[in-house]
This record gives structure tokens, C-alpha cells and sequence, in this order.
């Protein structure tokens, strides 16, 4: 891959899009993908032969996803990498080979913006595998990155939402709602007496978590490695970007059961534990891009155990129709239907 | 694939996004893909054994590439669509066989606008190829598309830009200027003394062409039947989304080679003849989504007598290093270079 090609430092003069046009900036862009990758009207590549193909776009716009007063724009473009590569290993992919990306900004916008931007992504595709196939860009009242990853997974080893069982445990990957700590922090949404006593770590991986979420191909590698011998491949999960309940209620409703999760174990940093919204972060702040896996205990068990963070948060039991009503979340400890209002983030409220 | 699911009519109720809320608008759109396909993190999918995977990302603008003003809902998807397609006919691929829409757009965006972009996608997809395979949707200020179209081609059949050589034939595959009198049609630019002797048939034509542009995968597969015995496959190439002499450009640019086009060879349509700036549309209108191909000369004259509208319309000749300062294009019977304004267009201005 070609190393970015940067203009000459120390000039002072910031350039916008408008003064690039369009050919300067694509040419620019090319700059961050492999030499040729852009001189075509689209991207050819050889995915592994004899595995499906996974497709996935997400769209991030600024204002609703990400702001320039909270976000540099290198976090910019590696949240929004993270954020698609981590819906791969949620189906199950070992990694992702590429993305595209489809770039809106308005004309005004300074080359040293998307130059950020499109470091981010880089950075984040070195990390984690891919490369940027191409793409496109187009002016627009607002900053925009609509991003398309693909990869690709042995057939018989993707992970559906719809394929969890009763009887299975739920599995957490990592800690839930350290992302959204991270975005308190920057938004200095904290009274003083609540943020004081946070250890600098804590506020360290908060910030961390937020800005540069890893998406989980550890864990996809992890499930393959202790897969029990003499089982087939049988995985219910998603990733978490929408927030814990929302991840076990998609897991639930797919699979036609009642998630139930275990109040008492939580997957929350001990460390948050002295904040009274710790909870309500945990289940519903969302962006904490891990994976929520459905697994027959055995597995899960091995899992939990191989590797560091997992953790048992529940169990999938009967009962709940796919597609019946009602809320197919319940509290382990009381049997009461989780609020609806830690349901995970929507948008065009 | 499901027939969408269209809310009772005669309600008089017409809901906007916001009203709907982000896990009803999915569902509504997931009515345009096959069942089960909006359930997952990703589309998971099986490409061709044994063909190259072709990917391609267009972003579409309100105001920049379409206008509620000019362009009904179903013709926004239909041409976003087609755009796309268009790119992988480009690239050599016989047919597309899905795409992602990630679709922004305001809470106040009343559903029936995003209905009917959606059937224009679908329309698009049942006539051309391919299935809906996921997206994402988002609010924002602007209402803006973002496709990704895949599609595979046998890896020794691609068309790429820089497969020219010098001593072949450029031919465009059909008429160009019609899309861009389509848009003028609709944007009432034409005068009462150039527009009333346009006969209605042209008009219908132009209007077509701009609303509903058909990708040449027929050009393709022409190509493929008509390719000369005993020869290895070379087709430098191109679509004209961008206008008939960037197209030219691109090729030329990218084979190292000078674009030499033919003017009393243009390929317009002869209806226009009596326009001023029939000329100019036809080199410069651009969104003919037309291909615009370099081949050897016993190609390119099997493939005009077999294809109706496919005409040669100048040549590759030697002279121009790649990468080479200086414009590519010249015309035949004069040698001089094209005008810097006949060009394209171009973002950011």
C-alpha cells in the first residue's frame, strides 16, 4: 500500500475541496490505496476461493454520528472503519479485505479534514486488515462518509442473530459502556464530584474506547479455537454498536427466545461502578462495538475461559415467539421486562 | 425477492421518517429485499465460483445529482441505480448481482418519497440484475444515496481504461446529448424557437434517457460474442456517466495514448441536429451512460455491425506518455485539442 501522499509541509496555506476540484481530490485519495486501485470505474478483486462473501454499509454523518468538537478527524475515520469491520465479525469473518468509501463534504471543508479522515481509515485497515477499493466523493451541505466493507467466512461458520437456542448462554466480549464514558468526558457531561474520583486509566480507555473502538476478529478466531469437538458450528451473536439490550433483544427476537439477563453480572468496568448512570451506559450507551454471542454452555465455558473480558451475561430461554409482542429481554433476578427506554439508540427521533 | 409492503392507501395519512422511527423504516425497506435478508448484522452471500468480485461506490446528492424539481422519486432510484450498475457494466461484468443503499435524509422526508425511491431501485434490480443485499439509513440535513454495486466477471475478461493501444478504434455504444436534453426538457432551458420544432418522439427519447439510463450489460455480452477467433481479450474501456470526451480522456490518459475523435463521426443523435448546442451535449452532457470502448479495429467494426447504435468514433493513436502533460484528446480532421470546457464536469466547484 502507498504511503499517503502529503502535501509539502510548512506552506501555511490550507486548501479546501473547492480549490482541489473534483480529479485533484480523488487523486489525492488514491494516494491512501494501493497504486492503480483508483484508475478504474470500480474496484476488481479475488475474494477467498470457497467462502460466501460478506457485504456490509454503514453511513455516519457529522452532527448525528460524529462532531468535529468531540472527534479528530483520524478517530473519525477509524470509528467508522471499526464500526463497519465490527458488523463482519458479528457474521462470523475472520477479517475484512476491503471497503470503499463514499465521501459528501461541503466545498469549504479543508483538505487537511478528509486527509485525517482518510489517515484514520488507513490506520485502521493496517490494524485490522483491508484495503480501500475505491470509492467515490460528492459535495453536500454536510460531512458524510457512507463506508461498504466486505469480507468473507467458511460457509458453515457464519454467525446469525437467528441462530441461538434455548438453553444457550449469552456471552459478552469485552465491558459495556466505556464508550459512552469516553463521550461524557469529551462532552463534559460530568458534574465535577462524579468526575474527580475517575482514575486517569479509566478516563485513558474511556477515551479510547470511544475514539478507536477495535472491532472483535479476536474473538471471531477465539470461538473457532474452542469450538468443542464433535459439535457443528452453531452461533447466535451481533455486535453491540446499538447498546447491550438491544443486542440481546436482536438476538432474542431473531432466534424466537426470551434473552435473560443476569442483573448481577454485568459486563461493566469495575472501575465505573461509583457512577450511579454506570448501569443504564452498560445496557444501553451503545458503540461499545462488541460481540453478544448466543453459545451452548460448553462453549461458552471454554470461551469465557480462553479468553480474557468474556463473560457469561445470561441465558436465551423459550417462550417468546419470533415476531410475537412484548419486550423479549427479561431480568434474570425478577423476571421483569427491561425499560424500554434502555432499548438502545435510534435515529430520526 | 417480496413485493414491497405498501401501507393501506387512502389513509390520507402520509407519515414522515421521524414518525416512523428507525426500526419501522427498516422493516419497510426490508420489503424490498428478499426475506430474511435485512435480519443480520451484513448480507452474506455466494459470488460466482471462479470470477473476479467487481465493486463499486456512487454517491448521490439532493442538488447536486438530482432535484425533487426534475426527478420523481422512483426515477432517483432507478438512476442511482442504473449509475452504479453502469460502472460494473463498465468494468466488464455481464450483470450485477446486488447492491447497498445507504440512505440519508431529514426526519421531515415523507415516506412516500423513500417508497418511491426504493421502487425505482427494485424496478432497476428486476430489469438489469442483482437484489437488494442491505444498508443503512440515517437522518441528516440532505437527502443523499450511497449504493455499492458487486458484480464478478471472468478474471480474463475485464475492461479496464488502460487497455487501450494504439491503432484501435474507439467506439461509444450508443447516441450521446440525450440525457442532458432530457434535463433541459425538464429544467425548461430551451427557447420557444429551439424547443418547438423538437419532435415528440425526441423528446420522449431525451426524457427517457435521462430518467431511466439502461448500463450496457447487453454491450458486454456483445462483446463477448463478437469477439474475434484466435484473439486473447483486450478491451480498454469506459462508461460516459462523466461526458463523451472525459470518458475518451480517461482512456487515452490511462493507455498512454491520444484520443484522436472523429468530428464528423459524433455520436449524436441526428434529431438533435438542428440544436446549437447539440455538439456540445453530445461531447460534454454527460449521464448517456453509454461505454465508450478501445478496440482492435476487427473487433470494434464486428461489434458495430452486430449492435444497433454502436459506431466508431475515432482512434487511439501513440504519442502521449502516461502521465504526460498536455490533453489527450484531439480532434481528426483538424488536430487540435478539444476545448478545456468540453471536459465534464466536476465536483467542488
Amino acid at each position: 500500500m502507498a504511503a499517503p501522499d502529503r502535501p509539502a509541509a510548512g506552506s501555511g496555506v490550507i486548501e479546501t475541496l473547492a480549490q482541489l476540484g473534483e480529479w485533484e481530490l480523488i487523486r489525492r485519495l488514491g494516494a491512501f490505496a494501493a497504486p492503480g486501485r483508483f484508475n478504474d470505474d470500480a474496484a476488481v478483486l479475488e475474494p477467498p476461493a470457497g467462502e460466501a462473501l460478506v457485504v456490509n454499509t454503514d453511513v455516519l454523518v457529522e452532527g448525528v454520528h460524529f462532531s468535529e468538537a468531540t472527534t479528530a478527524p483520524g478517530d473519525v475515520g477509524w470509528r467508522a472503519a471499526a464500526a463497519n469491520l465490527s458488523d463482519l465479525a458479528a457474521m462470523g469473518c475472520p477479517r475484512c479485505f476491503g471497503i470503499t468509501v463514499g465521501l459528501t463534504a461541503p466545498g469549504c471543508t479543508p483538505w487537511p479534514w478528509v486527509e485525517g479522515v482518510y489517515g484514520g481509515i488507513h490506520e485502521a485497515l493496517l490494524r485490522h486488515g483491508g484495503e480501500l477499493l475505491g470509492g467515490d466523493c460528492s459535495s453536500g451541505q454536510q460531512r458524510q462518509l457512507a463506508i461498504t466493507a466486505l469480507g468473507s467466512v467458511v460457509s458453515n461458520r457464519v454467525i446469525r442473530r437467528g441462530d441461538g437456542r434455548p438453553g444457550d448462554l449469552l456471552v459478552a466480549s469485552g465491558p459495556h459502556g466505556l464508550s459512552r464514558l469516553g463521550l461524557a468526558l469529551l462532552l463534559d457531561e460530568l458534574s465535577d464530584d462524579l468526575a474527580s474520583p475517575l482514575p486517569a486509566a479509566l478516563r485513558q480507555d474511556a477515551l479510547r474506547c470511544h475514539r478507536r473502538p477495535e472491532p472483535r476478529f479476536d474473538v471471531v478466531a477465539a470461538l473457532q479455537r474452542c469450538q468443542p469437538e464433535a459439535t457443528t458450528w452453531r452461533v447466535g451473536g451481533t455486535d453491540s454498536s446499538d447498546g447491550l439490550v438491544a443486542a440481546a433483544e436482536a438476538i432474542a427476537r431473531a432466534s424466537g427466545c426470551i434473552a435473560a439477563l443476569d442483573g448481577r453480572q454485568l459486563p461493566l468496568d469495575p472501575r465505573m461502578a461509583s457512577l450511579p448512570m454506570a448501569q443504564a451506559w452498560c445496557l444501553a450507551g451503545g458503540e461499545d462495538f462488541e460481540l453478544v454471542l448466543a453459545l451452548d454452555p460448553a462453549w461458552a465455558h471454554r470461551l469465557c475461559g480462553r479468553l480474557a473480558g468474556c463473560q457469561v451475561i445470561g441465558e436465551l430461554r423459550g417462550g417468546h415467539e419470533e415476531g410475537g409482542q412484548g419486550h423479549p429481554v427479561v431480568w434474570l433476578d425478577s423476571g421483569e421486562p427491561v425499560a424500554a427506554t434502555l432499548g438502545g439508540y435510534q435515529h430520526f427521533h
